[in-house]
């Protein structure tokens, strides 16, 4: 362990950020409110925190935003704001799935940058026209993928990358819940209600909401692209409009000579004792990883033919990618919301250098609409193999 | 933790065993040794060690048996062994699996109980008529699934019989090993050259090796019939002949008015940083439970909306189930020679009956030949379905 | 786990805070700055960021301060915020130890409020002296013992305080850390050098730096008082000149008609492999609990003759204590930075309730002067202890 | 992993055994001969099981010993089976300590080797006199500090020996269980009654039953001598007559030029929610160890600077003081029962070379009788420095 300076503060002109959803009652508009406060490279200054005026503005101002700033739509924020000299720059949108398209349409093609949660869209027909209006936009799009700012998923990541596994084998991804065993959704439990909720949420239940996490994380490590899948989708609770767990098989696109290797995903919204159970685990000829998100902090590391090796965040063997987005020395645990900080603090770099029309630092990663395209056509494919008995579909 | 007096020594007279397989430069059967003999229930008196008939002797002579009842065949020892008035009551075979189907006929036919190392057979025909021969045998059969025996896989079964986990919805299966990363059957290494060898294990490469133990754990603690079953079995390790990882998803039958269950097995010996990563979890709409072969003193079990549980070999919450294979008090682990020998002391109870037409205690359990025919028709489910790529199989 | 709205946006108008250290190259003060800010109750506005005039005006320029504000000395930041109508209400005091009683009285003798990193001061007449100060000001003095933050410890010292352990018999605390195995600081590395330096530390070496968070996170929990204690205090790296290991016997005073409890204190910082291994076990006559701080989630509770429990944050069995100091649902960790902050939003909900003459909620808990007082009190009994060949010494 | 022939069966002739202690309702006893029967060194063919005789005999027919050899007394056993020409050649004790110094005193004496529980004797004076009596002998004597028999305990060793961890500092020994934390012997329970028993047991209450395991086990492998130690031992449980908690502070004898090192010792049989909490850390100048006797098969060992390594039994990392005592491939637990077994292993190499005078192997390690006066040493000393208050007493 060496104690060193931190490298959290910042040092540019703050980004002027308004927020899409995450008004009073809402989970996740707070998580990016402290993630984005962390670092220090935002200044929150306008949101349409609720689709309802009223409950907009008390949200607003109870955060202390100018009254003025409090809008009753995204439609209106985008407008209004694109015509301020000190309008925002960016935006994040943490509403229901279902809203992401048209939101992040809005600002983007007014040139905010748009910060928007996962999965992209509600379905696959949007997902891609949402790509193709942030590639003609000259904003950035982030999907806050929010697992991959760990520093051991980065440090993870670099090792697949140095050839410290070899060629890939297997990838095996897996994130059981059980907060959905019952059906919670019928006491109007918010978060519940919405998730299962097909026009809320989308064509997919677990597989959106956490099998998108699990596969995105998997593939960001790996590197991997998938080439097809198999899959049975299922809904235990009696009642639920969406599934609650699923059971995928993989295969992925062989990179070069390599021989393709294979993969397994399971995710479950009913699999009691677990609570955010994300575990992705990956086999190499030359050597296995396996990271488990409730313990981030440490990388489990196996050179064929050597002793397993424990990899701390910040400790000996963590190489830069992961010091990069390490802010405390090793055996002081950062968590989600550092994670999720750093997907701020990695777009912060891309739009402070988009300001000025710098090149970013290619060390900064985010994930983009395009990993949020693969996200939505993993469900889609999941959904329709299961239909299909399970019959293997091209992703 | 209570200290008492421990269960372990035995009283009736010992059961006169041979052995089938095991010689010098064997693994397994030193294992079969000593699970006989931890609880002292049997006295190794003769050996058909090795099919070559000068090493059978040396073998056997260097294990302390009589120069005469060291045989060159199974075929001969069952022959002469049964002509004895004093022959074996019981025979263990430890050979590859190709052997065992004859081997165990021969024993079975004439009386003789068998002790045999899983998978049954090493096709699907052998498995059926081995079958029939020990239905229609007075001497018993048993195979050693070893990690039935473990004290907490006990506890697991029970906790699913008593209604804690209330209906099933997952079991979901895994064994991973790394020691088949490399083509060490190219090096000679007896373990690994026969494991591969499809005319000694048959069909299947890790799915009989290893998927069978996993398969059948998840089926002894849960207590579900397999329905059906979707496979992607592959062979990573060039030059391979037998598959070294298999990916499976299963859907279990209906327990009456239950929704059917599903599951997930993955096996694979090319895992680098698993040693025997054998894992079972299992939930149901009550609570779950995870159990760990590397770890097998603990059984995490956890009801919905409580705090997770971790209930120990001999400790608070164990019952009666686990207790009556529990050997030493809570804190000092069993292992995997324990686990055997349980298997071993639940047939020589079985065994023990059958000599004087008793009853056998109803809380007695061990695998039989019944579990067998139901392994090898799992590994040639896989197999089929994967030739079939993935198709759903009944099995 | 269920998914609930946040709690942790402000409402009430921000805190104006200066800083006293923590300029460029320093560790602890960025960790102050982002605790800070992750609750969003502070804007720091002022600093004397180094003792070196221009350094500190670089430092504060850097993190956005206006440079009027950013002063070459506490005592001129103390004398010129005290004049400002928009002065600093408070001031996080993040240097040396040795600096802690100046500055600290500079401030609260002014009525600023102080936050003042451990260990209070690096002698006990000055932490005396400043108790005395910290008594007659009516400003609040808030010590940054930040374990206490962490939503587990609140749950282990609630699970005390209603006595689900019964009457406490042990407290057994350690802090094992190895970056000082080796003379690191005659390499120059700056938090080595003043740890070490006397004249900076005072006369704790690990005692003071690491046994002082142990002793007190222990108190914290149990709510005991020491009675008396004998150490054996060593320095095992060659020519450092404080201590680098102690071992520590304790007596805590018997509460009412209890025994009194007993306890092992063990802090080093040449234990290789250990990182910041802090770890607090209590045992009572009814239950006894355990926590770790590298993996801060998780508490360990067993009660007499039942199974061990695994409580998590935010998961079943954390109660209200836990509840109100926790930000995100079970399962996504939580760590350093956000206990470091929960310090920080007690110590402004305290200071929010002094504006206006309100009281504050029973609820708010944090490190007082007091506190400080008995850390220095402790470390100085070991260092006298340990000149008296372990005499047990009364604190 | 590679899965080798098992080196667990005998060749020699057996070793013929007899037993003092064990009876029925005995724990300890069996656990003896389940240890005495899994390498197949040992024929057990006589008992004085009981100090009653006719519980004596009946425990002995049940255990199938020939009634003649089933003895009333130690001293009738010894004197008989003296003059038998296939009399024992070895004796395990395994009765309370205060019948340890007659018993192994009468066989001793006799030429007839002794396996011997521990501690020693109930009295340092005692354990004084058996080592002159067992130095006067030609038979052996073997103390079974059982926990010496694990494989990851004799690699730790090795890694002292060969010098992995440079040169020693801290020796940190733990030892809690709470299976006294009630006043369990009020209720007759017979492990708590003698165990508590200063007739029985000797001086020391946790320091003699498990205290002595712990610093037994500190010594073996770090080969430190204890120079002096000072302690606070304290009874909790009302009523109850020897101690159930004891917290010691540790100087051992330096080595050559090294620096004398330090170590701290706790053992309690009070802790709630600790079976058989054995832990033993150890660091020196270059590396430290951990090794936790519940999770046996690991060995956490971390160079300075490096990540932490995970050895397992039988694993990457071994070496061979570790796989000379290993059964079965990694990922297979071994256990207590196996770690028992091995040290009547190293006994029997030692009793079977002794047979024909041969050399015994020098890998070949089991505790002593100066090991059992250490032991008692210790225990003495606890109690000596505690009614001194805490002085540091001379080992």
């Amino acid at each position: 362990m060496t104690i060193e300076a931190s490298k959290s503060d910042s040092v540019s002109a703050k980004i002027r950020l308004g927020m899409v959803g995450g008004g009073q009652g809402a989970f996740i508009g707070a998580v990016h409110r402290m993630a984005a406060r962390l670092d220090d490279h935002y200044d929150l200054v306008a949101g349409a925190l609720s689709s309802t005026p009223d409950k907009s503005k008390a949200s607003g101002v109870a955060l202390g935003l100018d009254p003025d700033r409090c809008y009753g739509s995204f439609a209106e924020m985008a407008e209004k704001e694109a015509a301020r000299s000190d309008g925002i720059e960016a935006v994040s949108i943490v509403t229901p799935n279902h809203v992401h398209f048209a939101a992040a349409k809005a600002f983007l093609e007014r040139g905010i940058h748009v910060i928007c949660d996962k999965p992209l869209t509600s379905n696959l027909d949007d997902a891609r026209k949402l790509k193709e209006v942030a590639d003609n936009s000259k904003a950035l799009f982030i999907l806050t993928h929010n697992y991959t700012g760990y520093p051991m998923v980065r440090h993870a990541r670099e090792l697949v990358q140095t050839g410290a596994l070899g060629d890939l084998r297997l990838v095996q991804m897996e994130y059981p819940q059980d907060w959905l065993a019952e059906p919670v959704e019928q006491t109007g439990a918010k978060q519940a209600v919405w998730r299962t909720d097909p026009a809320q949420s989308g064509v997919g239940g677990s597989t959106g909401d956490i099998g998108t996490h699990a596969y995105n994380l998997g593939s960001f490590i790996s590197g991997l692209e998938l080439e097809e899948l198999a899959a049975d989708v299922h809904t235990f609770v009696e009642g639920r409009r969406l599934d609650d767990n699923a059971h995928v098989m993989m295969r992925f696109k062989a990179k070069g000579a390599e021989m393709p290797a294979k993969g397994l995903l399971w995710c479950s919204q009913v699999a009691t004792g677990n609570e955010n159970g994300l575990k992705v685990r990956i086999y190499g000829t030359k050597a296995g990883i396996e990271w488990t998100q409730a313990d981030p902090n440490y990388l489990w590391f196996t050179k064929l033919g050597e002793p397993k090796q424990l990899i701390t965040r910040g400790g000996a063997g963590a190489g830069s990618a992961a010091s990069r987005v390490t802010r405390i020395p090793s055996g002081h645990p950062e968590g989600y919301l550092e994670a999720f900080a750093t997907i701020y603090s990695e777009a912060a770099a891309a739009i402070q250098a988009a300001r000025s029309g710098a090149t970013v630092d290619p060390a900064v990663v985010y994930p983009t609409v395009d990993d949020g395209v693969k996200g939505v056509a993993f469900v889609t494919a999941c959904i329709e193999s299961s239909r299909k008995n399970g019959a293997w579909v091209k992703v």
